[in-house]
């Protein structure tokens, strides 16, 4: 029990800090840690509240179906998105951002392409061990229909195995990791350099 | 009256968020919620008070003409528009904000023009169902005379009645909505969608 | 004595709260309030500390000619623009801030032109009665030489004496009012006005 | 010991004011003071930690060969670039920052070229005398090998003495000062002339 405050109080002040840089407006983005592997449980930040004001009692617990176990408040719609990344992608922990840089990037980039990352220092905290790699960041399509779109990285799991994030066109940015800490590095990390891609490509240009 | 209190709480501590954000500077901005519905009366922020330090104390009550009745300070010059977004577009709070994207922006449209915002997933903290639709925010010409520019909203109510914000040019964004929550919720997202509109329109073009 | 103290923290809090908003980096900026009128003295903050932790004991007094009579530190070396404004141009406070974009605009135009600001409902936190009016933002080129700019300042009054505020090329703005509430208006007017300016000009350009 | 005390929280609020600035994300960033002289040792932020939520009891001490001597944690890969700064370049502490624009900017540099800065007040934060000074700021290639890297900077001291700070192309800012507070003062000066330099070149281009 306690190891499960401490987690919910983790999870608490990771949501507060991303809402705080402003990646989580209009009560925008979910954020959810896994609370028990066998059967499958997680900690979940509930649907339509305030992510800027979020407190600890808030926290839901959603089931391996996405159902709310613990707790007052309704699951998010991309509940399934978080359940897949967990069951199939080794996530301990996933988070949901909507930030400009990330919204307005992933609506210029065709559905299935990705956006090239390389050279950057940065890339070290996706866990590469050097700045001399590429890494792709996927722009998939928006949709309302979660349960096709968890289904489909279900069943595309071969492909896109080795991603470390994704963007949906128009919608946000999903990033992940084996711990609360290392999913929000991942998000730092990515949302730092989908920045600086954006002030390269569209600002500076050609130096 | 505990519910009265609450409910100024609220407005306060949903200025001064605005205003932390940088939406009010330079005393600019006005914030209203209904606290009575027959009679109508509002709370509000009076007018040419610093928002980044505003205090619960300092919230007047003003009637259905816009007459102070209970507080101290005046009303804003604005306070005819957030009566009649009350009286006749359902609005239980107004919010209206400068920030460098809304007002930069209404000053390229012309007036009665609109900014096109779809295919943002963003665009469902609007009430929308759907990323895959379109939201008008008409851009209307800055006028010192409010009250005519208020008897135009009340006019054109039928042509009007179904949007979600609107931009005064190179005067700002009122947003509003039936709770103080749905209100602010409104404001972030229109804000983000306009900065996301900015970005990917005029520094990103065309990839 | 009592009126010194509220003078003083109201002075500090404008000064963090300016710092801040990133406006006073690199120890930079200097900020001051009239604390007798005859013969004039100032509080003001010291030369070289870092504003982002400035504390009230650190406020000095300085007399008219820039001596420091009260407090440990040292004045600025831009004590005598203040003054001037002070004893010609009306200013009970003064607050000199270094942006992203004051700095950068300040660059780019010819010393002794100024910048436009015209259809802004922000004008009106510059004491216009109508955003319908036009305002212009003098840029005079940098010096050390700063009791030469202070004694042109004196010299060209009939001049400039309906001036806003000021930029020095290439080193920041100088804003003020007749108490510190409206110079920290004016200031953050300034800022949001030149910030639209640059955004619509070298952001947005043409529709 | 208490000196010990003060200067290791003096250096926590550094590191927590640059994280707090968006400038050390995804744990990225390593920071230190010289905490004795002779022998050489340093305080310093350990590896992989998350910058914004560091505390005192977090900060290691490393001796002249970048070994960890007090204190729990990982000494940071680039330790050697602290060490050098400090044996060679009279750093007493090295503050090490990833921005937007020092990362953006640097991957438009050719290797070995600088970013010359010029005309600005600002660089009087620097210790230069006069705004009409030139300040070059060399961008160095990125690499793993940091002692391979630390070794060069050793070797062109005679080159490189007067230089104020560098980019690592694709990786981030090193400044460093005689003190905490001088180093503070110059990472907040340069990264503020970088963002200039950028909005100058990249935004306002021609006015």
């Amino acid at each position: 029990v306690k190891i499960d405050e401490i987690l919910k109080t983790k999870l608490t002040e990771t949501i507060l800090f991303l809402a705080q840089k402003g990646w989580s407006p209009g009560t925008g983005g979910n954020f959810s840690v896994v609370s028990n592997q066998s059967p499958l449980e997680l900690f979940m930040s509930p649907s339509s509240i305030d992510k800027t004001q979020i407190n600890q009692s808030q926290i839901i617990t959603v089931d391996s179906d996405g159902k709310v176990i613990k707790g007052h408040g309704k699951s998010s719609a991309e509940t399934a998105i978080h359940l897949v990344l967990c069951k199939k992608y080794g996530a301990k922990s996933v988070l949901h951002t909507h930030s400009i840089w990330n919204t307005s990037l992933s609506r210029k980039i065709k559905p299935f392409e990705s956006i090239t990352l390389s050279g950057y220092e940065m890339l070290k905290a996706l866990g590469e061990s050097t700045h001399d790699t590429v890494v792709e960041i996927p722009v998939f399509p928006n949709t309302q229909d979660i349960d096709f779109f968890a289904q489909m990285l279900d069943d595309e799991y071969e492909k896109y195995k080795s991603m470390k994030a994704f963007l949906m066109a128009g919608h946000g940015l999903y990033c992940w990791g084996d711990s609360i800490e290392s999913a929000k590095r991942h998000t730092e990390a990515v949302e730092f350099l989908l920045e600086c891609y954006g002030v390269e490509n569209f600002i500076i240009k050609n130096f």
